[in-house]
């Protein structure tokens, strides 16, 4: 590539969370970097997008010279905006989002606002990873993660990617002597044990507050958790087919129904 | 089934939404009903959870007799709620969704907040159906949807599903005579043109506006798009592995990066 690569950073947890500066950091020697992230933090937003509002984006000066903005939306909005008013004819070679604080292994990937952004300029053709470390605390040591991170963004600059566009990497919250390596995994299946808190306000009004417990079903050895929990940074290849195409033939009887009452 | 399935309805359009209405209606002679559906319009929210704010669940009465209740979050909180707080060890065996004012056919899945709330109670086990009717208005006829929906409803409740909790239903804006039938279909691939709208506020500031144009990029027979452009209602079963299994060993190469700089 004899042109500079351009390279949109974006993330969910916000424009000020420790994450996107450490990515900042792990990708900035490889490219034009340039930053449109949410203004403030926007975990579990999915796939979500912003159409019954105005979205705002304002020219913020946080990370030395690399040209970045802050953006109201959710991380969807901040690549859509990216692609059509920052960058525009400037187009991107790389989306990186992340580094989330906690984990996108497994079923989190519905969930994660992260990897959704990743997700939405792999669906505009762009190679996109995005990146989760398995710590959520904001004092996260980033470090053992930047190595990694800097590996795939070259791996993927040089060499593509095929029959993906999108990776989902998770980063074990290990030292950086005890990470074995990187591992091409599938996504784990697995669950979340819902509990909601149930209170009441001070006005005597009921509420609900949504706790947790993830649950791993899959003990397969090239399931994302499984590996994460051996050591290995995980890397799911993942697409935006949702087809469940084994299910096709079962279903051929439903189109045969009387329809004539 | 000896006891009556208990039928777990929401939408994303709100609970005061056309669409619901004409659900409940379709499926209130197969089962118990309940309703949990948002306080207001979420359309586009994705697979969008709250985790930062508290959860407001209010009893309404609006469907004649049938039990139901508005939530202040997401289609995707609605589900969670319904399972854990509404009927807790009462169960679901059914969840149905919509009927979604607009389309969820092919890449829309991903953006879907209709589609998100049935893949969340898939995720938990439960068979789900997403339903979309291809018309945007507040006045569309669900007349010819309800028909469809029966046949479905009635086809899960006594057959099951296999290798899928999910089914993504679409069904064309057409008058009853003119709709060819069901057709078990793939996700579409297309995408999504946007154009930001790019104003000024009354404070002279800047915003941007997303709107967009769908663009279907499949001409086959088996994608759901063509199928409705033919008249067909679309069912594709669906998933939440997320995995591009193509993909993984065309990255083996990745794992064996030199990692010691």
């Amino acid at each position: 590539m004899n042109k500079k690569p351009t390279i949109l950073v974006t993330n969910d947890d916000g424009i000020t969370a420790p994450g996107i500066r450490a990515l900042i950091e792990a990708v900035k020697d490889y490219g034009h970097v340039v930053v449109v992230a949410p203004d403030k933090p926007q975990s579990a937003q999915g796939h979500a997008l912003t159409i019954n509002m105005p979205l705002r984006l304002r020219k913020v000066k946080l990370f030395d010279d690399i040209e970045a903005y802050e953006c109201s939306g959710t991380p969807v909005d901040c690549v859509k905006l990216a692609k059509d008013v920052v960058l525009g004819d400037r187009g991107i070679d790389l989306c990186v989002s992340g580094v989330n604080h906690g984990s996108n292994a497994s079923i989190n990937i519905i969930y994660s606002g992260t990897v959704s952004a990743a997700m939405e300029a792999s669906l505009e053709g762009i190679n996109s990873i995005g990146f989760s470390l398995l710590d959520y605390s904001f004092e996260a040591n980033f470090e053992p993660a930047k190595k990694y991170i800097r590996h795939l963004v070259t791996y993927v600059l040089k060499n593509g990617l095929k029959n993906t566009k999108l990776l989902n990497v998770n980063i074990p919250n290990l030292p950086a002597e005890q990470i074995k390596g990187l591992k091409i995994c599938r996504q784990a299946e697995a669950k979340w044990i819902e509990e909601f808190t149930r209170s009441k306000d001070p006005h005597g009004r009921d509420y609900y507050w949504l706790t947790g417990k993830f649950t791993n079903l899959d003990d397969g050895e090239d399931a994302d958790v499984k590996a994460l929990e051996n050591g290995y940074v995980s890397v799911v290849p993942s697409q935006h087919d949702l087809t469940a195409y084994d299910a096709i033939e079962g279903l051929r009887e439903a189109e045969q129904l009387d329809i004539g009452h």
